[in-house]
């Protein structure tokens, strides 16, 4: 069975943009191995007009989208055990450990808002999980859907090739990576570090590691806070045994 | 002069995608309010097969993009004030505070790398900036450029209806919005909030408010932290006066 994605948004036409491309589009399109499916909210609007939004109750500027007509187009597709996602700025922050859970399930289905919202009863009553894409606002959900996608998508067995499938896991320690450098051994003055260069695979690890200590330090105090208390958790566990 | 946003990627194909619909989508193609150019760095390899990748200086999986043709493909347009975004999960997170200062700018350059990375020597010579789009490992920067350059262009001025630009400015004070609701009253047997349909605008504040500040502190630990300490820095200076 293919990993089954479908899309609810009113700009069906912004995909498969990123999902069409490289190994993730030749996956889908060549292999079968994924399924993209994006249906047109617009379609389900019982108003003669196609409306399907209205005014915020309460008041404040602009319009929520309807939990009747979000609730019809979803209703419309079956669901078979994959995980709701609505894509706002509201949401917990995507993470790879989620990523990693949604990739397990038989598919996904996103569900894109635009700015102001979707009423929130529909999401509350389907169960949809709200997921925020990076701190930014966005004009509608259709670009971060496209980052969750992704991210899940290239998890489906097959779907990378062997050494994209090794460099996956070095994510795994909750680290950054560190710097990569290839040929031409000097750029505009500019060598690759020494010790990638001495054969010498110990030294390399160590100064990879010490890399990618720094970066994460530097960049993410989060994940090393984290990292620092992973780390101590299992000195504890090793110390209790 | 239009915000002038120049993509380098190996996947012209993928785009516009999100940022060719709705009203970024026509305030780029009917109003010129912003300009989109992709350039596809597979023209700047010297390489007669065309290659622009190599195996990774001190060994590992997967292949890393060269300094010389991505600095080539940059060197082949001009940066006039324009900030250097590069899409990488080693990169530090996307805010909107930094969002707000590349709008602000003519425009953006944005590579698009593969997962295994850019040769670090151009990122550190030409001074890219390294941005991360969530906690997820993608398989190409382009899905997590088009949420950077779709956050960026909704600021640019005249892109957003009046609404929307009002809409905005609730983000300012770090905290998640409040939930949506809107016709009809009763969806599925779940009543809009009582205190919604009152009519009483400081009950109305009040209450989204409440709803902000608990969502925020259920969601987003991290935000919620720095609202209080951005609460208690204000209260100092105010005492200090």
């Amino acid at each position: 069975m293919p990993y089954d994605v479908t899309v609810l948004t009113m700009f069906p036409e912004a995909f498969p943009g990123p999902l069409g491309v490289s190994l993730i589009g030749s996956a889908w399109r060549e292999k079968g191995l994924w399924r993209l499916e994006t249906l047109d909210i617009r379609g389900f609007s019982e108003d003669k007009r196609g409306f399907l939004d209205d005014t915020p109750a309460g008041g404040g500027p602009g319009q929520v989208m309807r939990a009747d007509v979000i609730a019809a187009a979803l209703d419309s597709v079956s669901q078979a055990g994959r995980p709701l996602l609505y894509m706002s700025a509201r949401g917990r922050p995507l993470t790879q450990a989620r990523v990693r859970e949604w990739a397990q399930a038989p598919g996904l289905i996103v569900l894109c808002g635009r700015f102001e919202g979707v009423d929130q009863r529909v999401l509350d009553a389907r169960g949809f999980e709200e997921v925020a894409v990076g701190d930014a606002v966005l004009a509608g959900g259709e670009a971060a859907a496209m980052v969750a996608i992704e991210a899940c998508v290239r998890l489906v067995p097959g779907v990378l090739g062997e050494a994209e499938s090794l460099a996956e896991e070095s994510f795994e320690d909750g680290l950054l990576e560190h710097p990569q450098f290839t040929r031409p051994r000097t750029f505009e003055e500019r060598e690759i570090p020494e010790v990638l260069l001495s054969g010498h695979h110990k030294k390399v690890a160590a100064w990879r590691r010490a890399q990618r200590e720094q970066t994460t330090r530097e960049r993410r105090p989060d994940l090393w806070a984290q990292h620092l208390a992973n780390l101590q958790a299992k000195g504890d566990k090793a110390q209790g045994d």
